[in-house]
């Protein structure tokens, strides 16, 4: 039997090869099942790969990348592929199980559709991510693939979230709620009430109710479901929060001589925290939708991020949340 | 010159009395200048005021008071008034020059709108929160009284921002943001790209472009704009975030008695961090486009931050914005 294959963008993120292959060498000295191609620019890959580990990953030669800031039509138009390119090819010839990238997202999202197909019954790729808190996870779809959204897409990110829970994490009856701007029935604009009154109705899904902003860290619910661009928001709102607490702590400390001795304690601690609640510790956000299990690593991953995504892209594959997804309309009300 | 004069509900948020006497009484000890009259259940508040104190606050006795999860219809419905209903009445009637309360914020922008009326030219009220950053701050509205908002409406937050950092902080030609999923242009639902092509044509508006959820702890913008679903929604986030932070930060803790000891220089680092981000501490959010001025404090403000929302209350009042507001059409494109 052959051994589950990756197809790894090296290219992509913010730091490209310098952070992704010693997170690959790193993944494939742990994980002997795996098989990963390595597609970038090889005259800057395999500098990277010590000597004794060279045998272990198979590198496929690109020279063209897909810059972060590049828009999705010109990844499109473009004639030569690029590394973000090839990953998919792989996927869609089934040369690859699955595939990974750092890059650009819309550009990732549009080859991924362009030439993976979408899976039949699902009307557009969605973005789900995985939201930390101290005893658990929740999925939160859709994380900025869709805007503008109406209730029967919302719908849908519940039907495909309630996939996913139980594909991953085995949940029988995943609890499933909406994001809103308050808990009560009465609240939310137009798009979130009507979505709540489907989701009621549907017997497949188990629809707990409305959720808040400072509820997405509590895992109150499995499913999370909401409009992109709210969830796009929210998401980096968070980030930003806890990027401005961390600047604010390293700011104290410079500001405190006395403290110093304790500044390696505490970022021991801070290590331990970051570790929990960071999305560099969930890394990985998966496609779903498309026809093939594709997966973005947060663009600013460092190597340890960068190796959660790999081990999040093989769970993704052991799932077989793609051919789930393929019976979606199974579960139609 | 009479004093100015702060009308208080001293029932509202999850604590009442006992978090806001104690606030009150330490502000008027720090401010000869500010009289402030107290209304609620006077059994409750007058054995909360030390004796020498007591001559400091005016107490306007109420029986009754509105509860966290009334809602708005019931509060415009009651024929006897509440607390958070009398303090509104003192200030229609300038016996007050402004209104603040910790309590229900639907019941208060509703009882606030029938008693007070609209600011000629203004469509809705709009509640406009302050959003730290190591350096700065901005103002950020809608925080969620309005849902469902049009270009339009973008628009005139817009405006009624601008005037609100000219008026608070001098600012000639504040910069304004949209809030959006993507710095780039072709960024965003239909709303937000519609909106940025009026502010960008309006000849009042310092329109500086997207911004995105990880840029609002940053000041990068003096005024950023948003519809009032999305704002709630980021802002609660940030706030779920830094409490997860809180959480597992004080998790950690338990678990290594080795740093007991660090845990009380700690807590000091922590408590000057919590100055300078916690909504507490920039706590105090404006009721915008209503006929007065009326300042809602966040439900679960301790004393020190319910000090804050009191001293803010002062700086509204100072400030003039609601004969400011008065004028808007004037900024009409």
């Amino acid at each position: 039997m052959s051994k589950i294959t990756i197809a790894i963008d090296a290219m992509g993120g913010d730091f490209g090869p310098e952070v992704i292959v010693p997170s690959v060498i790193d993944y494939l000295k742990a994980n002997a099942d795996t098989r990963i191609i390595l597609v970038g620019d090889s005259f800057t890959i395999k500098p990277l790969i010590p000597n004794p580990q060279i045998h272990l990953v198979d590198v496929v030669h690109c020279d063209l990348s897909i810059s972060m800031d590049a828009k999705p039509s010109q990844a499109l138009r473009q004639k030569s592929p690029s590394s973000l390119h090839l990953i998919i090819d792989l996927l869609s010839k089934k040369e690859a199980d699955a595939a990974l990238s750092a890059g650009n997202t819309g550009a990732l999202m549009a080859v991924s559709k362009q030439k993976l197909g979408m899976i039949e019954g699902i009307t557009r790729p969605l973005i789900c991510g995985v939201v930390p808190s101290v005893d658990g996870h929740s999925y939160l779809l859709d994380m900025g693939a869709n805007v503008d959204c109406d209730a029967k897409q919302l719908l849908e990110f519940a039907l495909i979230g309630t996939l996913v829970a139980n594909a991953l994490d085995g949940k029988v009856s995943p609890s499933v709620a909406l994001l809103n701007n308050g808990e009560e029935e009465i609240k939310g604009n137009s798009q979130v009430k009507q979505a709540a009154e489907l989701l009621t109705a549907h017997r497949h899904i188990n629809y707990i109710g409305f959720i808040e902003g400072h509820n997405l860290y509590q895992a109150v619910a499995d499913i999370i479901v909401c409009d992109g661009f709210v969830g796009n928001v929210a998401l980096k709102a968070s980030e930003g929060v806890a990027n401005f607490i961390l600047d604010i702590f390293n700011r104290e400390f410079k500001n405190k001589p006395y403290l110093f001795p304790l500044f390696w304690i505490l970022s021991k601690t801070m290590h331990s925290i970051g570790k929990q609640i960071d999305p560099r510790y969930l890394n990985g956000a998966s496609f779903l939708g498309v026809n093939g299990v594709v997966v973005k690593s947060h663009g600013h991953a460092d190597s340890l991020a960068f190796t959660q995504s790999i081990i999040y892209t093989k769970r993704m594959i052991e799932s077989g949340i793609v051919e789930k997804l393929q019976h979606l309309s199974q579960y139609d009300e």
